[in-house]
């Protein structure tokens, strides 16, 4: 698989950088960003998938969360994937809605046609996307991942999955329960059809109750997020969690809202929670 | 004078508002942000303000600069102002070039037509803005001003040229020199005709050398900016301080670019240079 390096700045003493590649789950180009810290120049670091919302691309966590200023003090890269599919022979919502095709990959292996062929963003990051990172950039293979509202589902939903994976997960606003929420049953429908079990296998509000290897997960909310009533749920996913003794620590922001300054506030928070567990 | 407040969010404990106003000074409606820290609740806080570059609006500073979280500890309101008129019946470069006209009003006053019935950023930032500030906010009369690129080149000169209006002053790869740099003489050429002794009072390694009152000043500038041979000349404005003894801190940040991840990883040290100041 070859790289091609498309940018590159310095920051907090560390290297941000652009690449495109060929996917061959998505059967696309596409591109991701990786932030290195400043220790990667010593020996592997490890690594912190994070996977972003709606209408999204690798650029907005890596431009507004500042984050990489705590993964230069703490060791750790952060790999920031885009959110969909992209491309001319890609196929979009005919609406072109925010909420499903591009932009909108939900992180499902869809089954649906025309979806099914390129909407395989859960095989991305979980394999393709990991073995590329680890092949060419001094990481070591202990992984996290964390993820913001669309990107918060699939970070808890992949790794809820995937425990062997990943030794931490994180998220903020995630859509907790989507096949009982418009945006999530949207794209449940279209990628999946109306399959409801296979619909419990991309909701963590489900794969909860039936996990039984359990990656220690932190999730933030803002209470005065305007996505929180009807599309959110992170109730569901408290009960889901309290109900098995899964160790779900889910923390209520007083006045924050579903905006990068949010995940700005907080990610900090994350990072630290994650470094307990890769470091 | 009326404000309209559009958006707000909540982060760092603190508030980051943006209004809308009617200028006098520029003869259009405008927009600005405004970080109110937490200890705004209890008293008066004091202020920097923020010029930015060529393009920007009052959004990319407050999105990607990380500059809240210093500002939330420190107890400093931040605020953000446009970087040119806007509007309708506002003239801009007959090609839209992205170096004159809407998105790069070079904080000046124009003098020449079209330019001078709106192009006045000089007064807006000096005398209108801080006034609005004064009336409508839990602030200070405590002021420093920085900025980047175009706005840094603005920061310095509005310091320079008000001593007594604010305490410290900042800038990343400020342009410099403009009277002697191809943005610059675009712009003054443009907005001032072609009167030199005019550009003069505009250009900072020129007020430097007059100036005799003197506004602890901070100059960051990365060494890979590709600006910076061309556009930016930090060496004039060095030799021009040292020349008069000026209290000018010029640092060379090796490997560091032009962009907003040069200026998140600065922009600590920026703020905490102005709370010795401010504070």
């Amino acid at each position: 698989m070859s790289l091609e390096n498309i940018s590159s700045n310095k920051l907090f003493g560390g290297w941000h950088k652009q690449y495109t590649h060929e996917s061959k789950s998505l059967g696309c180009a596409m591109r991701f960003a990786i932030y290195l810290p400043p220790q990667s120049l010593e020996q592997p670091v490890p690594v912190l998938y994070w996977l972003s919302g709606l209408t999204c691309t690798d650029e907005n966590f890596m431009q507004k969360a500042g984050a990489q200023r705590i993964a230069s003090e703490l060791g750790i890269a952060i790999i920031a994937p885009d959110t969909s599919p992209r491309g001319d022979n890609i196929p979009d919502d005919p609406e072109a809605a925010y909420d499903f095709g591009l932009g909108a990959g939900f992180y499902v292996n869809a089954t649906q046609s025309p979806w099914s062929q390129h909407y395989r963003m859960y095989d991305y990051v979980v394999s393709e996307l990991p073995d590329l990172i680890e092949e060419h950039f001094p990481v070591s293979k202990k992984r996290s991942i964390s993820g913001h509202s669309m990107g918060g589902h699939g970070a808890l939903t992949i790794a809820l999955r995937n425990p062997d994976r990943y030794l931490s997960v994180s998220a903020f606003s995630p859509i907790s329960n989507p096949m009982n929420t418009p945006w999530g049953q949207k794209a449940f429908m279209g990628y999946l059809g109306n399959d409801r079990e296979l619909w419990k296998t991309y909701d963590a509000s489900e794969l909860i109750k039936t996990s039984t290897v359990y990656v220690p997960a932190l999730v933030d909310q803002g209470s005065e997020d305007s996505f929180l009533p009807e599309q959110l749920q992170p109730e569901a996913l408290r009960l889901s969690a309290s109900g098995v003794g899964y160790p779900l620590t889910l923390r209520m922001q007083e006045g924050y809202d579903h905006s990068y300054y949010f995940i700005a506030t907080f990610i900090e928070d994350h990072l630290k929670f994650h470094a307990e567990y890769i470091l």
